[in-house]
């Protein structure tokens, strides 16, 4: 079981790490390895797949796996001409098969359709050292009842090889399971489920990989969030065993989320080759939480933060993200944005007259930290971490280009009820306080004018989260919610929802950890008449 | 035939629009109208399809259009419950019945397959006032030999009526009317074919539908980019005459992409509730094209103008943007940038050392003016349009949250060689200069160091478009491109463009006007290690 962090388009490098794999099937005289889907290219390679040269270039570096496989089995997720999405059953350095996927996700952050032709026609099964296999790809499994698996477990198969690309969300792995032990009871057989691992763009795949037995019994499950190269025995006379025991532990719920998190960010640096990050500290929880999670996906020598007080930050602000800083061990200075602040009112009061600061001066605060955070992208290197969680985005409270300027969003699909937990839990797994109880404990604030608390414009978070929920995760209208929940919130709420939208389509990408994520996972009109 | 322009979501006021349109189809005693495909939510509506509450909605406005048609038998566009997009044929206050479209677009812009499921099973034809005729939409007719126009046909179909929401891009009226002459020769009787027409977000609908004889003569065509209401006889004798004469002169190239661009601009801001807009002028022909547009689009008096100079800036910047300013009869003002500039120099003096101002600076200056302009958009609510082109967007050849900051993007689909001869276009349609002759005719330049020019970074536009045009548009890779253009400009250009990919993530929309536009069109993975 090769459950291997690819990378999108890296077809070489993708190439290497199966190549190092076989060798490693040879030495421990493997029958059968399956890689992920779409082994060759990563996944999801997304409008890549348009290019005809990409497609030649990924059945090229097919066949060069293909050449090396020696009598270990290999199968090997790639896109056929056509297009399908495959997987390719190899060995002795030759093509036994190829499997085309027959059900194409769609939908959530699926684009499947946009790519692929559905494979069709008779099932047939592959004999693998003398046991009659299966072959499937990903969604295929979430077909029930005449779905291929049950199929192949028609036509006698012993064994189901499914391999996938499945992203992540909180609990997912749970779900998963169900499925699987479903399709392993149909079709009679025990399936070996091989997931990738790692962070691309906006998604993070979880690995998660398993052996479900005939029976419906767990036999082997493969760690969350991480690279694995397992070899176990199956035995397929009924008893169930695998062996070596492999059954990986699965995370608590709060440790998973940030697992992933730590994943989406360490990846979508690493990847695209940079190895630092810089992040505004206003003292916050928010910043606090992105700067944690920072710190165990980078280390705390690539993390940078700044501390950007304006006219209205409180002592207590500047001297809790001093403190998380140090906690941390984290590369820290402070840039007081007074004299741009300054400059920007001197050069804008010609054309604003006389007026106390309103929301413009709040955003020019904002936009100043922007500025500032890219300055030290452009001159060091160093990508800026944005810190909104997902009940700001929802409701659009924050800055467009002031803090949302920057290449990833790492908190953006957390709710701020969410932020709190994960928070108590960084401190909770570090055994001490790395993040300030006292910055955990007080009313959040953006600090843009005096005395200035997120409640004075928004309901407490323990009220808005659920209605962002419903609102944005479970699709439900205005009208619906009426019913549910306070109307003069429901009508304040959605409509800030609304009016967001042009602000989240500029936003940076940023890990999805829930079942609907802002980017791909939810394509809203920003023109948008629909009031109910 | 009812050409109209309807918004996304609202589903009161696109119901009103057919009111309306159904009581003069009384009026002038029509056998039958055509609204737009989805004309009940306007197109695309996106993932409000995902809400069960709005395809409830959108049911409930369609049964109130139906309760209200009289003996002219109305094709409405709807989503029934299912999920299928629909033509709806009714009379008499009733359902005559339901057409479901067959073939669901599901690459370039189009996502159908995320919502919809295909209509299957036999075809059948209507009654309409003694005729037999064969209901379809869109991709539909798309279809060739047994496609379902071709299928009515073969069923006795005296006349096809076809509904769409087809989006523009340059020249895309020719493909439309090549298809629905080869659909009308196919199935033997003529094709009335109704189109919607407007902006929504990235996207702009031309109209220009028409009436196609069943010999392939275009028997009547509907203007381009406005709303039309006409009322035509099509004698079905096979004499192919349509009364009264209906033919709407086809623009020309420059002409048609020029009101593309005014159509896209002025419905984002309109059907966003906004009236105004600001534009930072450099002086330069982008933002100069950018103006003319607006003003087109919007009026003068709404169009806001606001020259930014930094100490870069040189004289004859200033001047020709003040002139063009003049020529447009907008309003114009003039801020230095430079108290800003030093500002931020000074706050970022100890963290970066003494050095030579470099692409740091250059982006600094860039920011500062994208501040300037937001503060506009927060304090005066004008929308802030940003001027970068095709062959910019496509390089990065621009500053994220710099000018790349606003709401709308005009030409972001236009190539800079493109952005000159609509500029010709600007001032011969005046018959008088309005983009001043030395702005045409002058180098391009940032003006963000001292005697910058475009040239210094990047190969002549009339060498890179072509280049651009062949890796974006026509989907070649690096490895092709090497066969046909400079392999140095081609390595250059190539990894330019991949880099560029986290910055145009974050760019405000903007009107396609070619089969290829940055945006919803082209969904390339960030991660990405494809580099051949």
């Amino acid at each position: 079981m090769a459950q291997l962090n690819m990378t999108v388009g890296d077809i070489d490098g993708n190439v290497d790490k199966m190549l190092d794999v076989l060798a490693r099937c040879e030495d421990e005289r493997a029958d059968v390895v399956l890689f992920p889907e779409l082994s060759v290219t990563g996944y999801p390679p997304e409008d890549l797949l348009l290019k005809p040269g990409f497609i030649a270039d990924n059945i090229k570096a097919l066949n060069k796996v293909v050449r090396r496989t020696t009598s270990c089995t290999a199968i090997i997720g790639f896109t056929d001409r056509g297009l399908y999405n495959c997987a390719c059953i190899a060995r002795d350095g030759k093509r036994v098969g190829v499997y085309r996927k027959r059900h194409l996700p769609n939908n959530a952050v699926f684009d499947e359709a946009r790519y692929f032709k559905e494979g069709r026609g008779g099932h047939k099964l592959w004999d693998i050292a003398g046991v009659q296999c299966g072959v499937s790809v990903c969604e295929d499994a979430w077909h029930a009842v005449d779905g291929p698996i049950a199929r192949q477990g028609a036509l006698g198969a012993e064994l189901i090889l499914n391999i996938n690309a499945s992203p992540y969300y909180a609990g997912r792995w749970r779900e998963r399971e169900e499925v699987v032990r479903a399709r392993a009871l149909e079709a009679g057989a025990p399936v070996v489920y091989v997931n990738q691992v790692g962070g691309q763009d906006e998604l993070v795949f979880d690995g998660n990989s398993m052996v479900m037995g005939a029976d419906g019994t767990l036999l082997a499950r493969l760690p969350q969030f991480e690279e694995a190269l397992v070899f176990v025995d199956v035995s397929l006379d009924g008893s169930g065993a695998v062996t070596p025991e492999t059954m990986a532990p699965i995370c608590d719920p709060d440790e998973e989320v940030y697992r992933a998190l730590v994943t989406g960010v360490r990846d979508y640096v690493r990847k695209n080759g940079f190895t630092d990050v810089v992040i505004a500290l206003s003292g916050g929880i928010d910043s606090s939480l992105v700067a944690a999670i920072a710190v165990d996906a980078l280390g705390a020598e690539h993390v940078h933060g700044i501390s950007m007080p304006s006219r209205y930050s409180s002592e207590h602000s500047k001297s809790d993200a001093a403190v998380l800083a140090e906690k941390l061990g984290i590369d820290y200075r402070t840039i007081p944005i007074e004299p741009a602040h300054a400059a920007f009112v001197e050069m804008l009061a010609p054309s604003f007259g006389e007026r106390p600061p309103n929301i413009t001066d709040e955003n020019l605060q904002s936009r100043i930290r922007g500025v500032v955070n890219m300055a030290f992208t452009n001159e060091k290197g160093w990508l800026t971490l944005t810190t909104g969680n997902k009940s700001e985005m929802a409701v659009g409270y924050y800055t467009l280009y002031g803090d949302s300027a920057g290449a990833y969003g790492v908190i953006k699909d957390v709710f701020k009820t969410e932020v709190w937990r994960l928070s108590r839990f960084v401190n909770a797994k570090a055994g001490r306080e790395i993040i300030p109880e006292a910055v955990i404990t007080k009313p959040p604030s953006a600090e843009l004018r005096p005395d200035q608390k997120d409640e004075d414009s928004l309901p407490p978070y323990e009220v808005l989260d659920p209605i962002l929920e419903a609102y944005v995760e479970q699709d439900r209208t205005r009208d619906e919610l009426l019913e549910v929940f306070d109307p003069d919130l429901v009508n304040r709420i959605v409509r800030l929802v609304d009016l967001a939208e042009h602000k989240r389509r500029q936003s940076p990408p940023g890990t999805r950890v829930s079942p609907k994520a802002f980017g791909k996972d939810r394509r809203m009109p920003i023109t948008n008449g629909y009031r109910r």
